[in-house]
């Protein structure tokens, strides 16, 4: 069987995920192109070589030039920090290499037009891991929608509610505008745009308004904190410092097809761990999707005698029917967040063994769109106007 | 438009919702036959008096003989505990009374025996109080069964749990066998198995074992507590009496088509206030629903395309496809707890002027079926083995 | 017993809702002061006598001008059509009389301002029919975060979706301006910006931005429809006119305490039959409320031990502790829509009579602030731009 | 680090959750004691050799004998059917292996008390997989009722409903005495009998009546079926044979706490694809499970102020709090069926390494308790009475 090699660049929360989906696709898909874990590379040597024992990734190394340059490597998997995206996929373009990059895909816009101009020139495929879009149930909501039983789509509310970051959080580098960019807007409202505009098949054309609140402007300082790295550490002393991201986002929209919309990020939403989800109602149906029940997907089906109209929980688990769920266990006995990836993973494959994935994959060019809306959302925000997507590039 | 002159006997709680019952179906219903309410009567005149006029009976009485005989009056409401049933039923019934009577029909099923002798040697027309039937989910549900919705039927869980009996409540008269004869059984049980009578369209033909349990075996004497009326006090003193009823009662059942059931009543099932309802599960679909949220129906349709199956949750609301609700709010602006009582007037006026009700009411002949049921399986319980209803008259 | 003379100027279905209202306090609650319901109003002599007879008003009359001047009155009930509200308020305050207005008080800012001027001028109680403050839940909730329960408000989500707008109903008056003012936003909006208004104890202080649409542009003319009567027949032959309100409205807001918040009104949610409800989320803890439960409260207390947090649902039926539900059934003998009403007319009698309201009722002052964030809303999806309440006057 | 060699005899549905365990529990969890794939042995050579290499077994045996007895093996893993259990496990233990053995123990109680003895005489460790313990929200379960959340326990309602079963499919292994024992009772009961003994920490004393139940009496004869195998295949022509084992089997039974239980299995209760769970009320407090929504407790709290007492929706999500959760994601980043299994394997490998397990495990001794109660209640359905479990032995 055709291998494939991949050299994973970065560690992590994300390293883990990613890990465990290239070693488990193995086990629970047949391919026609089976991954080889070759190399897994971050900075420090002893560090990397944890990791890649722990992990199985058969070498380690500190050199991410050096390793997403190697004629032995065909896919390169970034899971750096936002802000070293652009950098290390425009190198590992300029090899040649397929690449996977985690979401968003670049710390900022312009970087991110670099790399869809990079992966235009290229031959190579690109994939970015918007890993909701493989939930069985996200996946099966995408069909649904796109056979038409929604009909005409009018409403899109989508909601990424979190509840973590109360004022016993220390100022890590998730507040911090410098390592992360944004605060939960590109975290979490990244998620629900990709997700939207996958399961409508349409496009935002415009923000109609926009909201970016920091509700805790002061936080403690993290004694011997550095951005980049994820400081776990209560605050010492009484030492605070200004949080330079936002707390929540929340804009309003319009989607090519008429719909209006509205999306919500939160960090403070006390009560939602990982609420990530939306609802789309349109002339025919309507549909509903929380992470939190990740298996199932509220379906409304207007065209029902009306009599028996209702919502209805689809268990998302049906082999044969619901996407992915043939290759996992019997009906009812549910995934959980990592199968996401692991879906994804196997999708990947399909593409770079020739195949069509189950369901699409975001490439540069249709994550560079999420990332226009993420973009037109803050200036809406910042500039409290208006801001059509056209006027984004 | 004809008139049907009512008299009620008996005050108390059942007292309030019928009374309620028939002053608002005349505001919400098109009748063509018009209920008068004509006289309300109770053991003590000022009392009498005071409930006449505060729910707009015209008359009060303290004499109930007087009342039922009366030749104003066409129809008897018997709301009295259920001891004196059977007395004021059978009288009504002599007089040539049309008689809807509370549930359970009567304390023992010797006096049920009676009632259903001297209704079928009358012509007056008897109804039963079972109210449940006219949560217009429950009635939808019967419908929805009667027109094949659930193929053949298998399974019927029944539950109706409680949890106000715990052990700050004093020895009130439903605690003991005299007042009340027996506990959760004939309290709870009696709805849960009309309402599956009702719902599936079959008789249960065995208990096929049975507990019957009382958890809290002393309760603090109420100062000045008689049987017959609530006694909401707190006990004085530190005296206590033996509790003689039930706490909870379960049993297993088979129905006439086959079907397997356990039934549940309790009044210390912690966390649940008022929890009444089923489960019923076919060889083409299911149904589930709980009082608790009594405007919803839970359907599962099995003969839907198995990527869209799961369970609906119908708002059972919408006028014109779910029973009584053209005569109330518009959808989804939903009914509550009375309505039922309210639709069962509605039901009745029907009946005496010749029309069909909405859905079948149960007459004496019907509760007399419930009865029977009550009766087995607290034999069940005592003398622990199973007990054919064949052999219970 | 003091007895208050209402007279009620108006029919359709708010009229059933509050004859029903007056009717019913007077058998569930223990009053003070009891509502004679005197005189009900309408334009044409013979259903206003239908009218009056139906429900158990005393007197019908066409004049509403000689009603309200009436000596005998104390109490007018305005639930005409929204355009008629300022003119016989008005009159209404002229003659004296207390008044009790459906919503919205106006059918403009600058009726309600006039009408707000006459209510500070004059010695008359006003008060306005949010009936939904007084659902057990939604009462209950103002207590909860009155107590402090839910620390510094951050998040506020309200919605009111409904589904019957689709494009098989015909142009009646609600799709027309000059009838309806406005489409879902007088409608709909109105109802949630006065709950979360009511349970937040905050004002709103910006629009930040609006979007209002309607998606379908042309419907039916029905034959024989005049604006001021609800038309609810099909379309005759192939003509149709324009829609000239909105079928949607969207709006993102900022409140006086620091919270951020979205509110959505729409007519084409499908599967939302009446989803009216809102997600508060503050520092110490959240509530989420949807009138399709409306017994429901869902409270998230942060300030328990993590390992048992959660989402709480609590049914609200439990006399004692929660508002108006002692005067009702026992324990989760669930309510519906109308005991809003009837909780309504008991909180305006105990005012007339010089106590407090159970819980705060709005009078035309405060009704008025509704107004102007309805108003700010408009501007804001018009204007495309951010509106300071402040300058909606 | 210590590593500890197993072998895995058998292979199907469970080799794979098991070699999935083994692999997995390395990659989660901090280990003091590492586990060596080391073989994993099934009939067919080829076969065997096929699944070891897929799962990442180092060697692949097809005589069972030879590896229980190798001295390379210190803990055997038995996933074979359930007939050969007793075998099996008999050879491991007088090999002196630990041994891990899936639920239910044995074929017979025969069989099982003979495991118990060889057990007891051993000073080998023994395991059962009953997997559901260590869903995180079922181990948490077990902890608040240990710590006295529910008082006295009074009501215990369990059911493992599934909807498989039906007449479309053929007459495979899982329908024939011979291979399966018993139908939805052995395969589903045991289940929830080994829960709630878990979670309540009593024991069942008495089975008080029971019913079991085949509705579909014939199935089609499958081309090629052998018993052992499961055949997913259509049945070839118009043969039928028997089905010689329970659809379902319903049970009420009593605690040594004084509780009194209902108990269902079912495979016919449509709607239900894999409802397995239990609701447990007590004196001061009540738990709800439903394994299809494995991620959530609902806890009733019934000593919180009365006002804002309700079900609580637990997320058992937050690392720290809940039971292995802070080896997995981040909180309701929601885990599936497979976790606990790679829970359980972390649990065997702190017992073999001398450490208490996070929750208990079942070994032969308790697991026989649970066949004690699956057999008394067989007895009962059959013999139609109640069973004490003193007299089944």
């Amino acid at each position: 069987m055709r291998e494939i090699n991949v050299a994973m660049i970065g560690e992590g929360f994300m390293g883990r995920t990613h890990s465990n989906a290239w070693s488990q696709v193995k086990k629970f898909f047949k391919l026609t192109a089976q991954p080889v874990m070759h190399t897994s590379c971050s900075r420090n040597a002893e560090s990397s070589r944890t990791f890649a024992d722990h992990w199985g990734w058969k070498n380690s190394s500190t050199d991410w030039r050096a390793t997403v340059a190697s004629p032995d490597i065909e896919l390169v998997d970034v899971v750096t920090p936002n802000n070293m995206h652009a950098e290390v996929c425009l190198a590992a373009l300029a090899a040649g290499k397929h690449v996977a990059c985690e979401k968003p895909i670049a710390g900022t816009l312009a970087e991110a037009k670099k790399m869809v101009d990079a992966a235009k020139a290229s031959k190579a495929k690109t994939f970015v891991w918007y890993n909701y879009r493989r939930c069985p149930a996200v996946a099966f909501a995408h069909r649904l929608v796109k056979d038409g039983a929604l009909g005409e789509i009018r409403h899109v509310r989508a909601f990424y509610l979190q509840d973590w970051a109360d004022d016993s959080i220390p100022l890590i580098w998730r507040f911090q505008k410098e390592g992360a960019g944004t605060g939960s807007h590109g975290d979490l409202n990244a998620h629900i745009i990709d997700m939207t505009r996958f399961v409508t098949g349409e496009e935002i054309t415009e923000i109609s308004g926009a909201i970016a609140e920091t509700f805790i402007k002061q936080r403690k300082i993290v004694a011997g904190s550095t951005a980049g790295g994820i400081a776990a550490g209560v605050g010492s002393g009484d030492q605070t410092g200004p949080v330079t991201v936002d707390d929540a986002v929340l804009f309003l929209a319009r989607f090519s097809g008429g719909a209006v919309a509205s999306y919500e990020a939160a960090r403070q939403a006390t009560g939602n761990q990982n609420r990530n989800g939306f609802e789309i109602n349109g002339s025919k149906g309507a549909i509903k999707f929380d992470f939190e029940r990740m298996n199932e997907l509220q379906y409304y089906d207007a065209t029902r005698p009306r009599a028996v109209q209702g919502w209805t929980t689809i268990m998302c688990t049906h082999g044969g029917d619901h996407p992915y769920t043939e290759n996992w266990w019997p009906d009812a006995h549910v995934l959980g967040y990592e199968h996401g990836f692991v879906n994804q993973a196997y999708d990947i494959l399909r593409v770079l063994d020739g195949q069509e994935p189950v369901v699409p994959i975001p490439d540069f060019v249709d994550a560079y769109q999420t990332q226009r809306v993420l973009e037109a959302a803050l200036i809406s925000a910042v500039e409290r106007r208006p801001v059509a997507l056209s006027d984004v590039k």
